[in-house]
């Protein structure tokens, strides 16, 4: 299926071509007469626990049929996006997570996993899909019951009847208890009358509402007797077989947007609108005849989250995306940085070669470690998703950690991902902002990712009040004097168990022996010790803040709170980057080959050295660092990248990928062929004597006839 | 000409309702009863010296003609972009910057003060008029002559004649002295024969390119006599009057961009095309029609980067035009962060607006301020333009420093471009990303700011490398003893005088009576001894790093300085910022307003600790803060935003936008309406009582009821 237009002019592998004038390092391994990494070795590990999926889903998508084409209308985008979808589905895209009984393959692990690579292809497509079975097939799935599944869930897996997930309203997006959107119980008729009583609850943002949507998942607020029962979730009809939409619904088109433009994304609302009473979902709450209303849960906001957390499977897949989409990033750079060269040295020889400049090494290279850690914590978060919702691992105590762990996750790597994407466009320089070399259209998607499925600042909120709450229960019975004998000490957050892959403060594996790291103080152990201390002391600083708040009104408390907002983001931040450094440590520890073990303890390194310099302030100011340890962390990061210089082609070659699925010119080799052109033009002209001397030559030498 | 649809539903000063719950600051400087800003008078300070020319320029982009259009294709932006510069021709646009004598207006400040203001209708409206008039004509007339300006000029100036400028090549964009093309005289015909040697000589991303140039300012490396005596530029006929290529030309088409699809970019190249001898831009080099050479500058180097000064009106209009970019965006996400309200704040009341969350304030309310100092620093850089290029005061000096204020301003304000679009975007959640809001298209046609007219770090480094070169001068003469006593003191950075705005060490005027800092040791003079300071110790430091360089082989010396390039980088930076906050502190001092100008002092010392909390750990490393007073940066900045709240909305109307400038629908008071009607609908039902009661008290009532 191969385009023979992306396919490289020269092998990738030949850019080892030796080292050109100076400043220069060795530019391959194969130079460097150290360690090297096992390229396909390190490809399994990041490719993760589902490889075979991931294989077989880029396998798919080097069928030009699934690539993204730049310069589409809108309307032609979504055209070919549904197209794709079909085509998808047809390849069983869409079956994976859902049961067997029903033409599923039972593995919720390997559907994310395919589903992520499908960014590769085209970030819309990825998300037309997740819009299709990750949100409104999922809400059927895990919202509803046999009754739903036995009549939607095979039209939905085969695209037969593609849906929006209509919760978010234009005036509440991430408050998703306070939507608008009614539906209140008539037990005259059995129904369920869903309306919209104002504009802002319009159902908004919604993919697949503006165009190729036939039904809905609609989230309401569920009242029966009088009483609302708080957010429900109802299957909704919103349009006849031939496009127009049903009696009492009425909708919007969102127009073009900053990216993601294969998605139809619109507006939907309701006037009184009628569904059966069957089309509650009803597995966590359910409404009689008669109109009396039960639920397996009892209170209604726990009840409110486990419906949310069923759904938590889109913040785990954004995770993964972004996270193959970076590295497809850095290897377009990397590859490029490797072959282009600009400016000479000064030293009269070749025009030096982008990746030796040390500036560009340190844009480039902890970008290239952090998308490692990313890859690593990925797949400790999709096994965990994979044991919870296969049942395997189903306890409350999981699914709060699941729910944790990606409210973490998933806002640093798309925070992560518009920058390394941005990083590496920008070490492209003008060629980085063609669209043919990818990295402009990745920005553009990817743009939203760090919005949708949960504002970032409003997950990270959550994952700091869970290390707030986590904290406080260590204090359970404890008295005022024994919590002031902690905080004066210091030493609370000793004590403290954070939420998260592994409880903090249980010790991680010493790399005392493998890893080289040459500065006293900054090893493997210290590293943890530092990026975790962190962690314990910013969570007990701000219970200790907060401690007054049980004693203030709401309005004080809420105020008090407020002026915290910004330290507990950062808390959950500090959380989520030792959680990566941890997966990542965890990664290196299970290599045995030593070379790839070395290359990835010094990549492991760089992360947490990157990490540190990021905060390296506060470290200061909380006598974490003193100011020689301190100095010494940007001193290392750049002998970390002088050191994996030689390594950098190997790792971004490790990632995996076709030429079909990097399609960028600037990556294929062209630049390679076109440099050798030139120099060959000027060697040859040199060698003929035809070339013309330089006017500073020419100065030169009348200076000398006049002396 | 205002379209009634961007119009507000309600007018923005409306805004200031009283406010909700809590955590609520007082939402406007109505409400706080302290001082407030001189709307109009902050208006008039922004807009600066040519607020005259911004306020006719902004007038007539209220016509809808000149308005950017989503989801155009790529031909139809190009095609309508082209029709607004021919509107923009007919209107006088091109012609401020030219001599009187062919219809101009002789006025170089008021020219790029008009320029920059077209980027609030379309960038590529901006950006291709700075191809046709800053680039093209510019060549033409800055390194042209009478004969030159006497064939060309009108026609250019009206567009009769629409060009393209082709320095850049695809092999070498930042480092013109090494492009590929050569133009060798032929004295048989006294002409010049152009040629593109190989396939990295075809000029680049030129835009006019692609399509609508019929002649291009060519440059190439002019070799006569046997001799290359550099880089020249030349006028060559691209197109015939059908759109042909002449004989001789090829191209192609750059294809979609990420952004700026309004500008035809392409590529050129050339074989052996023949143009008149006159047809070289002879102002600083010419040939005889014997071939032989003569210039007005002997050194080649001096001769080349003269030429390239007189292009630096690019680098100057990109820095103002970017400022007006940010404040737009920032006028967004700040008018709506003041209407839009999310998640109750625990008491009962209102929902929380969202600006008077700790950290949206702390997200936004410094990048105001970074904004606020980049109008006033490009003022003043346009100052400086002004008065080299209309000939008041142009010295090798002044343009020397020129040069370099442009070079460390135009990396900053690009920059924080990017990073202020993104932060107002997110901000705006889902709304954000709709491309009718503004926000994204921004971001993506600035996206290639940082990169284009001089690559942002390229230039830092040569501010950095002038930086290093100024500090140098000191030392001439002196002894390695008396260098070695200064380094030892560190006292060595004190007689270092900086180029720029004023020379550093120069005092700035005392803030202390209205400057009400309350944290001691960040007022004024501090905030200026501290960011002053780091910028003489950072050069002091490279050039004791540096200095072993003058004993090494070229090799060698070359690798020293690419070990320190980064921190070359960084320091120039650091340069950059200072200037800023000078420019703004003075942009203050100007004030006589008390209200205005204590506002605006909080602003000013917002911006400074927002500087200085960037560099934190430098500052701690080098002994410069003390744990305490670095610990003090962070809470201090956090009490300047909840001083700044009420004052943020001011603050973003005195940019003077009118809603054809705006044109986002949820900067228009839309969001309050359906704000208010949503607040409406629940308080009528509570009034009628026939709001469901929730299903919490219903429990509670039972709890009692069992009791």
């Amino acid at each position: 299926m191969a385009d023979a237009a992306v396919r490289p002019e020269t092998p990738a592998s030949d850019s080892r071509t030796p080292a050109g004038g100076a400043p220069t390092a060795a530019h391959t391994a194969a130079e460097a007469a150290e360690a090297r990494i096992d390229i396909d070795a390190v490809t399994n590990l990041l490719l993760g626990t589902w490889a075979d999926t991931r294989r077989e889903a880029r396998e798919l998508i080097k069928d030009t049929a699934f690539w993204q084409v730049n310069d589409l209308t809108v309307a032609e985008h979504r055209e070919r996006t549904l197209t794709q979808l079909h085509l998808l589905a047809d390849n069983g895209g869409g079956r994976r997570a859902f049961p067997a009984e029903y033409g599923g393959g039972d593995d919720n692990g390997a559907n994310l996993a395919g589903f992520e690579e499908l960014v590769l292809a085209d970030p819309s497509l990825q998300i037309k899909s997740g819009v299709q079975w990750g949100l409104f097939a999922s809400a059927i799935y895990q919202l509803g019951t046999k009754k739903h599944w036995d009549k939607w869930l095979r039209p939905v897996m085969s695209m037969e009847l593609p849906g929006a997930f209509a919760m978010t309203e234009t005036g509440h997006g991430s408050d998703v208890a306070a939507i608008g959107t009614t539906a209140t119980y008539d037990p005259d008729t059995e129904e369920f009358v869903i309306h919209t009583p104002f504009r802002a609850a319009w159902k908004d943002y919604l993919g697949n509402a503006a165009l190729h949507g036939k039904a809905a998942t609609v989230f309401a607020q569920l009242i029966t007797g009088g009483v609302n029962y708080g957010v429900h979730c109802f299957f909704v009809p919103i349009r006849d077989d031939e496009g127009a939409f049903l009696p009492g619904i009425g909708g919007e088109d969102d127009g073009p947007k900053g990216g993601l433009n294969g998605i139809d994304n619109g507006r939907l609302h309701f006037d009184h609108v009628r569904v059966p009473r069957e089309n509650l979902l009803n597995r966590y709450g359910d409404v009689a005849p008669d109109g009396s209303y039960s639920s397996p849960i009892d209170s209604p906001g726990r009840r409110f989250f486990t419906m949310l957390g069923a759904l938590v499977q889109g913040r785990v897949s954004l995770d993964g995306a972004v996270t193959t989409a970076s590295a497809l990033a850095l290897y377009i750079a990397i590859t490029y940085g490797n072959q282009r060269r600009q400016f000479d040295s000064g030293a009269g020889t070749d025009e030096v070669m982008l990746l030796d400049y040390g500036k560009h090494q340190r844009r480039l290279l902890p970008l290239v470690a952090q998308n490692y850690a990313q890859f690593f914590a990925h797949d400790e978060l999709l096994r965990k998703f994979d044991g919870v919702f296969s049942g395997r691992a189903d306890t409350p105590e999981e699914r709060e950690d699941l729910e944790t762990l990606a409210a973490a996750l998933k806002p640093l790597s798309t925070w992560n991902a518009l920058n390394t994407i941005q990083e590496s466009r920008e070490a492209c320089g003008g060629q980085g902002f063609l669209a043919e070399n990818r990295m402009t259209g990745l920005r553009h998607d990817l743009d939203v990712y760090v919005t949708f499925e949960g504002d970032n600042n409003v997950l990270l909120q959550l994952v700091g009040k869970r290390l707030l709450s986590d904290y406080a229960k260590q204090f359970k019975g404890k008295d005022a004097a024994a919590l002031a004998r902690f905080a004066a000490a210091q030493t609370a957050g000793k004590v403290f168990h954070g939420a998260g892959l592994r409880r903090l403060g249980q010790a991680v594996a010493d790399f005392g022996s493998t890893a080289r790291s040459v500065e006293l103080g900054l090893r493997a152990e210290q590293q943890h010790e530092i990026l975790s201390g962190r962690v314990e002391q910013m969570v007990a600083d701000l219970a200790a803040a907060l401690r007054p708040a049980s004693k203030l009104d709401t309005a004080e408390a809420a105020a008090l709170f407020n002026r915290h907002q910004a330290e507990l983001i950062e808390a959950a931040r500090a959380h989520g980057e030792l959680l990566q450094w941890e997966a990542f440590s965890d990664g290196v520890k299970a290599v045995t080959d030593p070379g790839t073990r070395q290359v990835l303890t010094w990549l492991r390194d760089l992360f947490g050295l990157h990490l540190i310099e990021k905060n390296l302030a506060w470290y200061l100011i909380n006598g974490r660092l003193s100011t020689q340890r301190a100095a010494a962390v940007s001193r290392y990061i750049d002998r970390l990248c002088a050191r994996l210089r030689p390594h950098a082609q190997d790792l971004v070659d490790a990632y995996g990928f076709a030429p079909e699925h990097v399609r960028a010119p600037i990556a294929s080799g062209a630049e390679r062929v076109r440099q050798e052109e030139a120099r060959e033009y000027y060697r040859a002209r040199a060698a003929a004597g035809d070339e013309p001397i330089s006017e500073k030559a020419l100065q030169k030498g009348r200076t000398l006839q006049t002396k």
